[in-house]
């Protein structure tokens, strides 16, 4: 099963390692630590192998792939033995990353897009083209009366307005271009009626939103444990820093608010209640793609009593988020072949804040992904070791 | 349902905190904050009222209950005004408290504690009465022949050899008066086959080993967090810092070891490997009841790149315990009243080093819990509304 | 030397704590831990006793001192034993607390302030009166330019105008009264060419600003600490999170903005460059007068390579602060009796943002406080035997 | 003035670690970060420059310098850029590293070595050698009656028994071959009184114990700081996680034992009481030479209220320790060069615990440190500009 995963903003620290990484897993240069899709629960003959996907993208920066890379080496988030090794196999990625269309209508850059998704997939005669965001977070988008339908969207977008912001301008183009949709940034993507009537009209599967990392993974676990033991947590504050590309973005108080609105989510959903406390993001650009996230939780227990819980998080973003971005590649693909259509409500595992979620328990979520990859797998029909 | 709860250890911190929390829970004096069994996933019509609860047990010591109450409520244990409004029904609770018998035989000692029970049971008309160890740690037990079977160890006891500790041998009598057994501690309490033999001819149900209250509860939801994810742990290491009773305790090396194994099995289970480094306790008489932990992690992600997470957790031991204790206790006697037996392998939920257990996530153990239960609700054929 | 201690925000934590430990302290209830006047190195006969303090102050709030007493022994502040035992000496200092005056022009405010402290002095025979500004923390000043010299200053409050902040208010009012003057807020209180030169004028000593009580307490010997190993610190990020009367204050933007930055002098100061990274408060109501400030430090050690240090702070920050301010009375009250006039500028040990300070360093500051304290000491001719 | 440094465990982490800096320093590949003795207040004619050193040493094992700097390199402790680009450089210092002498008396051995640091000087027209020991840390030493004196010492040696431990054996040859020494670890080194004597008789410099790079360099800090606010430290509680070489030696209970005292020694002499907790050592191998200390200070206040602090420290031992191993070599070159003979009291600022220390402050080290300096920077007549 020939795979593209045409990932926006193919340049970035997460969309780079996800390459690299990729391209060592098929050499056999890396072992899968990392890949949620190569544990024994959830891989199998439904999944293309590593060798099966295909990259490309868009990204308005010129940096070559290879570059970045280097870069990325030199900050310790991937290692440069492997980055020298596979030297030749990125320049090969690097053909097929396309500048992020600028200038036209809204039209003209959708236009452009599905132009690129074709071509790609026919240059690499690929069974399909899954689209993954990775591009930089968008401040929260404006509401527009387009939104509301496909038609009155198309009708807007051939005018001169911003009626959507990039990463929606991209599931557009991915619909349009009959290729499934990943969100993994807290940007709106295919949240929009008009692009979920879109997607369903044209029986595709869409995945998002923002992926689940950091902080927010380890409060999955954690506030389930509070309500699952009946202790009440009173306040939850945490303090995000980080640098890197996506920290700089995030230094922006627009985009910042969208994703901490995202990140405070699962404690109100999973708790029923809103303890006290906030989360915040600060960019602290000598702390480069080493993102370290501390929260301290005060709970009481039997008869009031008052106590504690704090953690610090010392995470590489990208090196999280890359293994993830090739899992949700994989099993869209695996969706979209069986004829999955609509939200995947059953990947929340991976979202900070994910579309439709039934529940914000990570253990929940695993349940839920497991038996969704084991239909897929039953309906391959095939048996693992068919899946190579 | 009349229900006897029989503490061994009846004067410890936390059958004090579980006796003084009953009794505010049935005068409605508090929430049941911490209680797992009045969450809406487990409640209902088989479990016990909190005034259907009746308190009685052993301990060596002799220092009022109330006494002990005061200085729980003096280090923060529990609430001073709860006590003061207590005083009447402590002094209940007091004349139902025995000496723990000394000298003579074990079998002499096994008769005394049987008799205790069935007047115990007699006197206040219960229903039936569940034995729950909250005695302090015991060291590792020395092999004896004896423990093979019931009929060599009802022989040894008759003799002057110390055959089994006190643990066991309260689960013995507990088993000769037909009453379940569970054990909160690490100590060996029914874990002998002599022991579960006896069990299984009497047709009674028994649940352990070893409350998880802290450290170990973190753990057991965040092993299944790098697990999930396919992350790599290469070393956990931590250190518990505790005072009170069970702190000075654990403070004899020998207790020590039995507490740190079963600190420990949860991350070789969950993970399938054993990464390096080792769980300690230090006793700090200074810190009292309120013990702090702190765990490193340090795990591989994807491409082998290294990260952390490190947490404290500062949690009042008792005030932890104690409504595990009141839970098992109306769980156990609704598994009784349905006619359980054996090892509670679906309580594992509750303990450190569960018997016969299945798996270490909380989540899963949670799943279990709520099953079993549900399933004693149907057979109790009531409903919520019946329960109070 | 009977000592008056007019504290300006009478009724607030801070300022109750102070009167509820002097009082424990001149009855012998409590030991003088905290007190840094109490030390071999600082105590002597210059300082006036404990049993020499007369308490009084201003407060626009009007709830009894004992109310505040009890309410701060519920949070754990300070004993429930001590308020209790305290009853009576609380109600004599109820008698000297005055409603802060409102209405009017500010001369008219100022002229009845002047006349409550010379009341407070001569109904109490003190031989002088020392003014601590422990108020709510205000927003930085606005510029006027009567702020220039006390002439423009004194024509400008007999006008409509608020051209002072309420501490330069009191400020301006303590040196009219001929009284020393200590802000401990990070108001502006004094620091006013104007109020400089009356107090210059009048041959006054003041002392401030800010209280150094937690995360700068910890900063100004850690940030020495890494100048004198000539480690480079790359980055110091902080967040802290109180709740208590003070937290209300600082969810304030404008008052935040006036603490955060004293809190962030003593590291460009101390290191000779700014490091990345901010420091943070967040108000987070359910923890009360205890704050829990977190820091993460981020420094290259040889040949650059990087090292972290991170610290938690969990401190109840009236506690930390009375001592001081009793400290900070004392020493000021000798200061004024030796003839000292102006900023005393050797008192920067107890200040975030201290008033002409050479250093930043704990170390060098206590150095220097003990080599002023002995003068006074000298001066007072006396020896430790005649201190009572 | 040409300066020797010899290193005992001259191919260890930490000699490897000077060796390389030293070089990188001198070819001014690297800025001299975490050197004390380049700070404006220590630096000055008296001191070696970089160039002026030359290094050697003796070490057991044989593998090439360069693959442990490359070793070094590969587990982030040394920049792999300077480790390539020092290759020749390296090479010139492999040529000065002698097998450590094994077999024969202690005298035959001590002769060895004697003769070894006597080449070294003059092969090299050497002014003076400082003998350092970085070897890995031995266990307490075992009292001998031969410790006493210095002749009956040399007759003691002439004997087959082991009457000193190898650290004593490099000290008693150093003052043999009228070379100063400086023991930057806990091993007994020149702590005996046969060797302080036969140092006063040569007239010899001496410094130590154990180099005081992390855990115990910020409780140097932290508890004076306590002290100096008359804050009430009840417990502290320590833990060092660590692998690399060291780590592994200190595996061993006698060995651990020898670090440990050391580490708790700054907080009774610098409170003047011994409050409650231990510190640890555990050795975890993945940790490589990346130590992680954990502290936690419970503390009393005002009232005795009890508060809390926790520090985690996550340093690099080795790069932390190698700076301070060239400052110890050239301020005791300078101070031999200035006749100074006898312990070095005034270096206490490096060590964990320093030979005849006044102080265990930090900051009074520093005071002491800088002056000693100060007086060989005079004595040295010179000014800043003649050092190079
Ligand atoms: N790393 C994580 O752990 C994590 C977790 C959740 C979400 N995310 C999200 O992933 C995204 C990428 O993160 P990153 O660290 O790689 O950031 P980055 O800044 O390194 O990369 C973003 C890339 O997007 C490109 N880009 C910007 N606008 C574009 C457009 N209109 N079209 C195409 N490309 C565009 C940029 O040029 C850049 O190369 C962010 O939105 C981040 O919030 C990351
Ligand atoms: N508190 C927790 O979070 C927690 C969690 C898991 C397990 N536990 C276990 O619970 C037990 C009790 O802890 P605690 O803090 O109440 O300790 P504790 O020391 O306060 O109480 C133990 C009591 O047992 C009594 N006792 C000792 N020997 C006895 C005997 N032979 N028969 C009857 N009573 C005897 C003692 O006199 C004492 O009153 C410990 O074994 C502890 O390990 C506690
Ligand atoms: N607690 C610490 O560790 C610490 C450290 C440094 C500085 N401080 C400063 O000390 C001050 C007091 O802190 P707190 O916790 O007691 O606060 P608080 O809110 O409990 O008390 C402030 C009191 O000031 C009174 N007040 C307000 N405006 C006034 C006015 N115009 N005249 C007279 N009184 C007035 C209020 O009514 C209140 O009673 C704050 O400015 C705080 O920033 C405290
Ligand atoms: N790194 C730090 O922060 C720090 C701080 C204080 C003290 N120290 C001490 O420094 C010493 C060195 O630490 P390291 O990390 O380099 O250890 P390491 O194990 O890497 O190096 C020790 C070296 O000593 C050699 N050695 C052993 N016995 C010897 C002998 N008899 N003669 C000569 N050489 C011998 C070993 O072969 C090895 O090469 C240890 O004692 C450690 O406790 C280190
Ligand atoms: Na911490
Ligand atoms: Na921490």
């Amino acid at each position: 099963m020939r795979t593209g995963v045409w990932l926006v903003g193919a340049r970035g620290s997460v969309a780079t390692t996800s390459i690299v990484g990729a391209l060592a897993l098929r050499s056999g240069l890396t072992a899968p630590i990392g890949c949620v899709t190569e544990l024994p629960q959830v891989r199998g003959p439904a999944l293309p192998s590593f060798s099966d996907l295909v990259f490309g993208g868009h990204d308005p920066v010129l940096t070559p792939l290879a570059k970045r890379a280097e870069a990325l080496a030199a900050a310790g988030v991937v290692p440069g033995r492997l980055v020298a090794a596979l030297a030749d196999d990125l320049a090969v990625v690097e053909d097929d990353i396309r500048p992020a269309p600028t200038g036209g209508t809204p039209a003209e850059r959708v236009a452009r897009v599905v132009a690129d998704l074709a071509d790609f997939r026919r240059r690499h005669d690929l069974d399909r083209v899954v689209v993954v965001n990775v591009s930089a977070t968008e401040p929260v988008v404006t509401p527009h009366p387009a939104h509301a339908d496909p038609a009155a969207l198309a009708a807007a977008l051939d005018g001169p307005d911003e009626v959507l912001p990039p990463s929606s301008l991209y599931a557009y183009a991915a619909f349009t271009a009959d290729c499934p949709y990943v969100d993994f940034t807290p940007s709106t993507g295919a949240r929009l009626p008009a692009l979920a009537a879109l997607a369903a009209q044209r029986g595709l599967p869409y995945a998002g939103h923002d992926g689940k990392t950091g902080e927010t993974l380890v409060k999955s676990v954690l506030a389930p444990m509070f309500a699952m033991r009946n202790l009440q947590v009173r306040s939850w504050s945490g303090i995000n820093l980080l640098g890197g590309g996506d920290g700089a973005t995030l230094a922006d108080p627009a985009a910042n608010a969208a994703k901490v609105e995202s990140k405070q989510r699962v404690l109100g959903e999973t708790l029923g209640y809103h303890p006290q406390g906030d989360t915040r993001i600060d960019y602290v650009e000598e702390l480069g793609d080493f993102k370290t996230a501390w929260d301290l939780v005060t709970f009481a227990g039997f008869l009031g009593i008052g106590m504690r819980l704090e953690f610090t998080w010392h995470g590489c973003d990208s090196a999280l988020a890359a293994p993830l971005v090739l899992d949700l590649a994989r099993i869209t693909a695996a969706a979209h072949a069986a004829g999955a259509s609509g939200p995947l409500a059953d990947l929340a595992f991976f979202f900070k804040d994910p579309l439709d979620a039934a529940t914000h328990s990570l253990g929940e979520q695993w349940t839920r992904l497991c038996g969704f990859v084991a239909g897929l797998h039953a309906a391959a029909g095939g048996t693992d070791a068919q899946a190579g």
